[in-house]
């Protein structure tokens, strides 16, 4: 049942947690590109398709019912197949960039860690029903009582996921650096507690630095 | 990652293609159980919790979008692990018989045989998130044209899936009758190329057996 996992250098995503600072360093990884010229497509999980929209608000939204985590856990594969076929693949076919606001990491990170679901299950969908992998992924890293002070003002109806408490939100921070200290090439882990310009200056750097890499 | 798969015995379910006359055969079980007096619970898939439905609206509505088959065969299983957590394990766990109108063999058939995707994959979704499996699962079973010319008058609006052509349909049979030869204790198939009056006596006739040798 195994396959190959494709590993394609223009395809970056970006992870991390509740108030690391997602919005601005997309800005920053997007400055860095446009200097290539090329096409660019911004794009984000869980959605990215009008379907895997769907699929996410269906995730995001608070339900009667218990939502079983296994189910989260396919819900989440079914909108990434989505956005892998209809989406990603279809662009860097073209020629263009991709950066993801979140992909398979955050799946290992919240439906994995955070849930405690078993790895090898992830594994099984990600070579199944994924096949493909970032050349570069930029983690954002934050203690999380400091991410969840800089949300406090502005999630005034959190939704299901971010209820979570806060013993949820660590094991998800500790999955995400076991998958970057497992990954140390694929991985850049920034600091997040940085202040903004600072955290863009790294951001930018990790992005000029793949790219020359990559021209190279 | 391979977990035991629970086999109920007062879970029965009812498989099999279009224009099969599960409705009868439903009307025909149900009547049968109603003499042990307890409690029936009549349910379906894809469906049968609130979420489940929505994901059962997603999966037969039409898209604009491709939908990839992985993407199909995860939502399916995301609703089913709904379904077996919300409603079957409970009215199971107190006592009430359950009668689910398709369960994991039409996963095999429709998206294993029809689709052709990797059997082993359903296999470790089948272990990992749904874990249990009907006692007696009845399979009516006809000719893929005779079930359409029977459903041509009723179906003036076919969804996705029914709009697939008879290829498809052909493969889904033979995968249901795989699974029935593979597992003959718990698969009785019923011709359903015979009169109304005729199937309901073979299913009435198959849950009484099953009752008998249930309660002995």
């Amino acid at each position: 049942m195994s396959r190959a996992i494709l590993q394609h250098r223009r395809f970056i995503s970006l992870e991390g947690g509740e108030g690391a600072g997602k919005t601005s360093a997309i800005a920053a990884i997007r400055e860095q590109l446009q200097r290539s010229g090329g096409e660019i497509v911004l794009t984000r999980e869980p959605g990215g398709t009008p379907l895997a929209e769907q699929l996410r608000a269906l995730l995001l939204g608070k339900h009667e019912e218990i939502l079983v985590p296994e189910a989260e856990l396919l819900m989440m594969f079914a909108a990434r197949a989505q956005h892998v076929r209809n989406v990603i693949q279809p662009a860097l076919q073209r020629g263009a960039w991709v950066i993801s606001d979140r992909f398979t990491d955050s799946s290992y990170a919240y439906q994995g860690a955070g849930r405690g679901l078993d790895l090898s299950l992830l594994e099984t969908l990600e070579q199944n029903v994924v096949g493909l992998r970032p050349g570069l992924t930029l983690l954002l890293d934050l203690d999380v009582r400091e991410g969840r002070a800089r949300t406090a003002g502005r999630d005034l109806w959190p939704d299901r996921i971010e209820s979570e408490r806060d013993d949820f939100f660590e094991r998800v921070r500790e999955g995400f650096r076991r998958r970057a200290a497992a990954e140390p090439e694929r991985f850049r882990v920034i600091d997040a507690a940085q202040t903004p310009q600072a955290v863009a200056a790294d951001v930018g750097g990790a992005v000029r630095a793949w790219m020359e890499a990559a021209e190279a």
